[in-house]
């Protein structure tokens, strides 16, 4: 048994994660300030006694180092760190977003480690740190990175701080850089959107962008899959991995069909005009996922199938449970 | 005539800028928390008329705003942010010093200049953001960029910032990837840490390291003239751009006895066995200048000889003048 510390707990990847570290019979000390997670996404683990709950906001360094020594679990072995904003467009509205929720999160929790002596990382990047590569494959190694999103910039401002504590006092961080997650609870993305744009309006869905962006897709489940398979073999050092579908990606062209099919198949679809759905939006990506299948991890599931997966789950969420997409 | 608002301006390159763009003509705003910087280093320009200094905290967005608003100096043509931690061991110690100091300063000038729609950014990097190449030549575009310190972590942070920031509201943003700069006023740096303990010790030199670091150096002098010639050549979109001397470096063993045999030839010079001077420190680093080239600037002056000019004023300003190095 492991005792693990998540941050972000109460959002989409946070809770999937506690609630598969639970099922191994895992410890888990959950934190989050609560401003997009909900503490409804962590019901399944109410009462639980090896899971410890604290509403702490990760940029405060103190306030984590009290509620990690308040749960009482030590020693931990193992952070994942998932605290960010997740709403990429407002952080291009206000700067100060992205600094405070995605950066400075980083910062704290790296400071309450080397206060506890905690020396393994896990960290959820993105493939927003990239920038525009124009569709071509990134590996890790790529540059220049010039993110185009103040929350890819954030993140990588993060990933660059987690590097620079591995040379004092960080045995072992692993970098995770996430393509488009999808599944539930769904708290943002293509898929919640369209699903709740044809809900208000069953003739019509507008869609952000020409429709042509593409880009890789993986269910949550999977995600996790990768991520812990890779946390057990990589226990030392600096490590920066792609996670990635079995693709290249799906159009939003597709998406938007494949959600029309299953909530209102007789809507209108009206596409905008730009390559990109808003300012930060890179209209083509793609990755390689080669280093993660040299570790000997490889999904089986393809960008449409994670979408469909996740559609069904969200169109449940959202309170119908009809869809054969 | 242009104006500038200079960040950092009462440090070692704020304050040599400043100067510089005096005697061109250029009004200059001028901004400093006087954490590192100091008054005296800006005493030639008292009294200027057009020359307005306000003490302030560039992470504090407002202060920023409400300083340059009441310098009544606008419009504003030029922002150069300057402002950082310029210790970097310090840094290393205490993670919150390059969050605030390099990082937090470059979210607060950037939420200034969008409030105040300035557009035009130059930005003082550092050779730190690539962490260590093991000597080879990086380019621009190299990756995967490892910063090592926290200082250097945190320039990539801002780099990154900018970059984003380059999607919404920037129309350019010029990164200076500065490598060691030596000269006067001197605040830190290996010259001025030889110096003074060959003054408090004449018969001892202990050196961080073993010696063999080896690094670019480049006057002052030279920084400016390469920054000012970019920086009219490149008034559109992001850049990046490595300055450097023209050479590929010189040692902290060369460094060591070119100060001795003008500060104290008697002295014995004991060398560490690590191969980095502290944690952060790159032990070799070399930088491709081929960009800058292209562009049409070219350092005629070599490491060691920026070394020599630097030294004879170093030792002028800590308070005597022979020296024939």
């Amino acid at each position: 048994m492991q005792t693990h510390l998540i941050t972000g707990a109460a959002g989409f990847i946070g809770s999937n994660l506690a609630a598969r570290l639970r099922r191994r019979g895992d410890a888990v000390v959950l934190l989050d300030n609560l401003s997009n997670g909900k503490l409804a996404n962590l019901r399944a683990l109410q009462g639980d006694r090896l899971v410890h709950f604290a509403r702490v906001d990760c940029a405060d360094a103190d306030a984590v180092l009290a509620a990690v020594q308040s749960a009482g679990f030590a020693p931990i072995d193992l952070v994942w760190h998932l605290a960010a904003n997740s709403d990429i467009a407002a952080g291009i509205a206000d700067l100060r977003i992205d600094v405070r929720d995605t950066f400075l999160t980083t910062a704290g929790v790296l400071a309450a480690m080397q206060a506890l002596d905690l020396r393994r990382l896990n960290f959820a990047s993105s493939s927003a740190v990239y920038g525009d590569f124009g569709g071509r494959a990134v590996d890790e190694d790529a540059g220049p990175l010039q993110p185009i999103s103040n929350y890819g910039a954030m993140k990588l401002a993060s990933e660059a701080q987690i590097r620079a504590a591995c040379e004092s006092f960080l045995e072992n961080a692993n970098i995770f850089r996430f393509p488009n997650v999808v599944g539930v609870p769904a708290t943002h993305g293509v898929l919640l959107d369209f699903v709740r744009k044809l809900r208000a309006t069953p003739g019509h869905l507008e869609v952000l962008g020409d429709g042509r962006q593409k880009k890789p897709y993986l269910h949550a489940s999977d995600l996790l899959d990768a991520m812990l398979f890779a946390a057990a073999k990589l226990e030392r050092g600096f490590n920066v991995l792609n996670i990635g579908p079995s693709d290249d990606g799906i159009s939003v062209r597709e998406i938007a069909e494949i959600t029309r099919a299953a909530v209102s198949p007789d809507a209108a679809i009206a596409y905008g005009t730009a390559p990109g759905g808003w300012v930060g939006d890179v209209p083509r990506f793609s990755y390689s996922l080669d280093r993660l299948r040299r570790l000997g991890w490889r999904c089986d599931c393809s960008s449409k199938a994670a979408i469909c997966k996740a559609l069904n789950e969200i169109i449940a969420q959202e309170g119908e449970v009809t869809c054969s997409a």
